[in-house]
């Protein structure tokens, strides 16, 4: 569709977006009312909200429209997997400025609605304003399916801790971009495009799993937020940790620390759980730790002095 | 709390403004954790989100951090109430420039904490983020308590048309403002700090409305929605709405025609719903209008041909 959302307007605009939106199991209203309405099966559910901003958490010479959508779509579920819950609707509110090409917004909003469907969940509605810098702000919204949900809480000593998904796949893919390369193509599409283990948070519930979080701001300081709400102690082996040889490749060619990247990089939306210790974990899980008595995280033993991840401000 | 967000931080920023928010009944678990859970106790909820961005839709000098805060959370709940649900819990997520005083942060978390517990609600969660201007994001979720949503789709010809809240009083604020006046206050505050009539939502609802809308982009505007998704015509008698003398007096001061902001000023929050003709209907709301066979809304038998409201680009 030619032209920029503001010579389309905004009615035509949600239109455009609404007629290319699929419909969700759980989404018993869709877009185009006052408001969506969405089961709780279990007559309760989880609600997380995210915001990037165009310049600070995506560039648009880095990320296409479509990753951009993918992934903050995929950074707000990722929250709602952390707890135990299974996605069931986004809401979307995006703010675009009135130059803005209207390919550029369908795209974004192709890039959540396929991401969104990748986790069996759908967007069930939003709201589009003008405004001079592009802000993507995401709810997302999941069922517990009658299990408790895992706070950060919970993390008692002598629990294993454990990770599913990728971990400093974006940070260096992020460097890569930084230097003005363009390939490793796995580490840069790791940055443009996470891909959280969507299917481990609920899986992790079920098994037992006594603290968990999404690893967003690195695994380090995430791990910190666990320490901190258990009163707890959590202490990370180096060694356990696979380091895939591109990974190695790349960071000896950058000069970068690999661990730097694994421990304090964020937005892979990887999952990072505890559990107690005779639990069978599935394949997808590595243990890379334990809880003991204490506070704060070691890493081999001693406290962590690399990078500790984004801060917002 | 003197000093700018970027001097205090995200962590501390969070947990600042998280510290002045209440709990609510429907809230299980709340803000600090990877996302919130909120009771759905029919086993479906609500969920609607508006975007509200500074310099377009609020300005600095003319409503405080409080206001602003409330008038988002008003926005919002009145698309909750507009289905027929009430207000249970609010996320909020915030882009704000690292010179924002914090102050101006706690405030507005205040008014949108406030305006929440009017309502019933509570802030459940949310996200604060960097960037050049202002976005204000929230959004909103409601229990339909065992009543079927009321959509825009459901009127039929021969239902009373009703409207409760005020009509038009923020747009003759905006007018005042606009002009460089301050007052009349009530009309000034109209605009700064919307009242939605939050209980007539789920009143209606179970009153057996069949159509229902919250008014943000005008009575004329809005009814338009319900006239198209119902397939009917909406009637409007102007001789229906009751017009203050203050009301009446600043339109005269101002040159302005009180029926243009009554029927086409948005951001009251009112709610406009459709009734069967045999319905007794409570003192907060009153007739104003018929629907017949046909499409579109008219004015005393004619088509609308003043200002329509609202538009986003």
């Amino acid at each position: 569709m030619a032209g920029t959302v503001g010579d389309l307007g905004e009615m035509a605009l949600v239109e455009a977006i609404t007629a290319r939106m699929a419909g969700g199991a759980a989404v018993l209203l869709g877009p185009g009312d006052d408001a969506a309405v969405v089961s709780a099966e279990d007559g309760r559910f989880v609600a997380t909200t995210d915001v990037l901003v165009e310049g600070r958490h995506f560039r648009r010479d880095w990320s296409s429209a479509h990753d951009i959508g993918s992934r903050a779509a995929a950074a707000n579920m990722a929250d709602v997997v952390a707890m135990g819950a299974v996605p069931t609707a986004l809401l979307v509110g995006l703010a675009v400025p009135a130059d803005r090409e209207v390919d550029w917004v369908l795209e974004l909003a192709d890039g959540l609605s396929a991401e969104a469907a990748t986790a069996g969940a759908a967007v069930a509605g939003g709201d589009v304003v003008r405004s001079d810098t592009v802000v993507v702000s995401v709810t997302a919204l999941g069922t517990l399916q009658g299990r408790s949900p895992v706070t950060r809480s919970g993390a008692r000593p002598g629990d294993l801790v454990a990770v599913a998904g990728r971990l400093g796949w974006a940070a260096a893919g992020l460097a890569v971009l930084s230097r003005g390369f363009r390939s490793p193509r796995t580490l840069v599409e790791a940055h443009r495009r996470p891909a959280p283990p969507y299917a481990e948070g609920p899986r992790a519930a079920a098994l037992g799993a006594t603290a968990m979080v999404d690893v967003s701001d690195g695994l380090v300081a995430d791990l910190g937020h666990v320490a901190r709400a258990s009163g707890v102690a959590v202490s990370l082996h180096s060694d356990a940790f696979h380091v895939p040889q591109e990974f190695q490749d790349t960071a000896r060619a950058l000069s970068a620390d690999p661990l730097h990247w694994l421990l304090g990089g964020g937005d892979d939306h990887a999952l990072a759980a505890c559990f107690p210790a005779e639990v069978d974990l599935p394949m997808a899980w590595s243990v890379v730790g334990r809880v003991e008595e204490g506070e704060g995280v070691l890493v081999d033993g001693t406290p962590w002095t690399g990078p500790t991840g984004w801060a917002a401000f």
